[in-house]
């Protein structure tokens, strides 16, 4: 087996998490690191992520969020926060970037330029944010691997208000829209209903299709 | 550095590859489990992997993802398909899978099921589209960390007609729509300009905030 697959075997989204256990940060360090390295469409991450440990904001979080009580009860609450739009400052910037770190600019990087930003600029804000979105569902995806890799439980959630939790982090005055929620935490010794069964995945033949 | 750490350092979106190396079955399998293990919204897993190895199929395929070579350089294409569409048929049946495997129905998953079956199946089909698609990202994100863990290059494509390739493979028939695609295959010794290039992403100030 390997490593990727027994951290995903021991992966499972907690149900409830000791309130009194606390993620250290250069493991939560780790983790966003890893976010931060993983891929994006045209390498633009076109999101940010919060990291809520602020108690009273949690709090605040929680009723809006089915009061599920891992928000409070995990050390770190991860808030996946898309730009609402990409605009041509955005776009440049990350051109820009790339072009300062790697010391040169090449005809065809910022013909690549151009190409964005006549596509993507004018285009729809929703279908511009929905395409964000779907890259911070990459960094979901990693940040969920990399918290296995540390043994810490992580409960991805999408069950929250995402214009109340705007609003309370204030990311609409940002350009940015929360798009899924990830508590960080230790499971609780009891009153997991989860921990103990079976993960089930549809098998290979029902998930997987070969064209040869 | 973390292990996930140095895989995703490793890695990058190849941008040549050497049509004469095959990646071998079992790496291909292992990169596909990792997928089918991988999270999704309430574990529905509401998307499918086609593994195009025809090169007929794949010729079809290239010119309607802007000629990129990668389509028919590399050995397995990878087409991560969602679920056009939540329909009871399709809730169900992942609901009665984890009865099955899990041996017993619970009276809170049977109001889980209820829940879901009420919210997502009168739901716009698009809007449940656009749902599955994100979940498909996941896959993704898991995918490309599977294949560097494999040493395996790969190569995430959007840059396709997704109603093209929807009709090269059948997909409008099984309810399903194309998403994302990633060649696998293994970077040629010359002609990739992006190889040696370095990574770039925002420092962790302009995508990290801490909310204490």
């Amino acid at each position: 087996m390997s490593d990727l697959i027994s951290k995903l075997q021991w992966r499972y989204a907690t149900k409830k998490m000791n309130p009194a256990k606390v993620v250290p940060q250069e493991k939560v360090d780790r983790i966003l690191e890893a976010v931060r390295l993983t891929a994006s469409s045209s390498g633009l991450q076109p999101y940010e992520v919060f990291v809520v440990t602020n108690k009273d904001v949690r709090e605040k979080i929680k009723p809006i969020a089915w009061n599920q009580e891992q928000i409070t009860d995990c050390s770190h609450l991860l808030v996946f926060a898309a730009w609402d739009n990409y605009t041509a400052e955005r776009i440049n910037m990350m051109f820009d970037l790339v072009n300062e770190q790697r010391g040169f600019k090449s005809e065809g990087w910022e013909n690549y330029r151009q190409m964005l930003l006549s596509t993507y600029v004018p285009r729809d804000a929703e279908v511009n944010y929905q395409h964000a979105a779907r890259q911070a569902y990459i960094g979901l995806g990693t940040a969920l691997i990399a918290a296995a890799e540390e043994q810490v439980d992580a409960t991805p959630m999408e069950g929250f208000d995402p214009k109340a939790l705007d609003e309370i982090l204030n990311l609409k005055e940002r350009g940015l829209r929360s798009v899924v929620i990830v508590p960080l935490g230790y499971r609780a010794d009891e009153g997991d209903w989860l921990v103990s069964l079976q993960k089930v995945r549809r098998d290979r033949d029902n998930f997987v299709t070969d064209v040869k």
